[in-house]
């Protein structure tokens, strides 16, 4: 599907039919969310993949019951590192200098760089700017999944501490910000699906100036 | 383009040419970004679309004086609510009532819940809320543009007080949260442009549990 048409095909769904999605386009989905674009590059988190149902059904009290969780293909848990520091940096340069086959030396300015615009964060700035980056990733993977015709429920409502517990995140370094449920809407049981698509207004929400 | 073949081939473009985009490729990338994933489908943000060369050429300062600012054919700054009232949420529920052609009244549950909800931030964490709602915009901006094979250039490096002033957001009740330029490449004068993409190794990156 086109990307526009997709955007206006998915919702929020509320309401899954349990079926599993392809391997493929799980693949695909998460390739392409894989490859969003992050400050540097840098992508200062882990994308957490939950498929297995026993798992996901100890998660779901963490996500406030929300059906999906379980009647859903996967949960993707968008994992933020609570700290980022010239380790992490040097680690990342590694990855590119091997990546394209160049000296990590001849990457110096770079680190440089990057070090020193993280400096300037206080480690709660810091925290919340890796937060920030995993939901441009979000926005891919729902652009993503919704070209393929995956449903997915974008999940902010779930008790964080909670999740990190259950998948044993913080021993990674990791905290989770922000979720997707993927999986086929229960068009007949889903009170939403046939409710028209609302955003506010053209001109209260894109200005040209 | 399929949208991961556009994820592969976009990169954070470091110059480009000058030239416009069609007005219907830009129409495309902004009503897809409009029809962005928000939490409550809220979208506490506008998006700032510049297209004049003048006013590019003032902002340019506030980018650092990144290049792409006037190379490029619009700059597009996603700039989130200062505060987030009952005032705002009850214009919204307008929106739904007029848009899906029901009573205000019946949205009562709906408003509660998002009012319940938000009521729980303090100022700080709703300002920071809402400016992770404008990285998911920019997350589907981007896709949408690749697809198109539009250029684009991800800007978190600017100076939010000076595009601020410049653009009048405060008037608005708004601030610049992050922007993108979109335009095209300058292949003969981008250093970037041969350079193999780099995202961390895929067993740092995507974990399944």
């Amino acid at each position: 599907m086109q990307l526009l048409d997709a955007m206006k095909w998915r919702y929020a769904v509320k309401k899954m039919n349990g079926s599993k999605i392809p391997a493929e386009k799980l693949d695909a989905i998460l390739e392409a969310t894989r490859l969003a674009p992050s400050a540097f590059g840098l992508t200062p988190y882990s994308i957490i993949v939950v498929e297995d149902e026993e798992t996901r059904k100890k998660l779901q009290p963490a996500f406030y019951n929300q059906t999906q969780v379980v009647d859903g293909s996967a949960v993707i848990i968008f994992a933020a590192w609570n700290s980022i520091t010239e380790k992490e940096v040097a680690e990342y340069m590694q990855d590119i200098a091997d990546q394209r086959g160049v000296p990590v030396e001849s990457l110096n300015d770079f680190a440089g760089y990057v070090n020193g615009s993280l400096k300037n964060l206080t480690a709660d700035q810091a925290r919340v700017w890796a937060d920030k980056q995993t939901y441009i990733a979000l926005g891919v993977a729902l652009a993503a999944a919704a070209e393929l015709e995956i449903d997915a429920t974008p999940m902010e409502g779930f008790a964080p501490d909670a999740v990190d517990e259950i998948l044993g995140l913080k021993a990674d370094g990791l905290h989770s910000a922000v979720a997707i449920t993927l999986g086929y809407r229960d068009a007949a049981n889903d009170y939403l699906v046939n409710a028209k698509k609302v955003r506010r207004i053209n001109e209260k929400l894109i200005i040209k100036k």
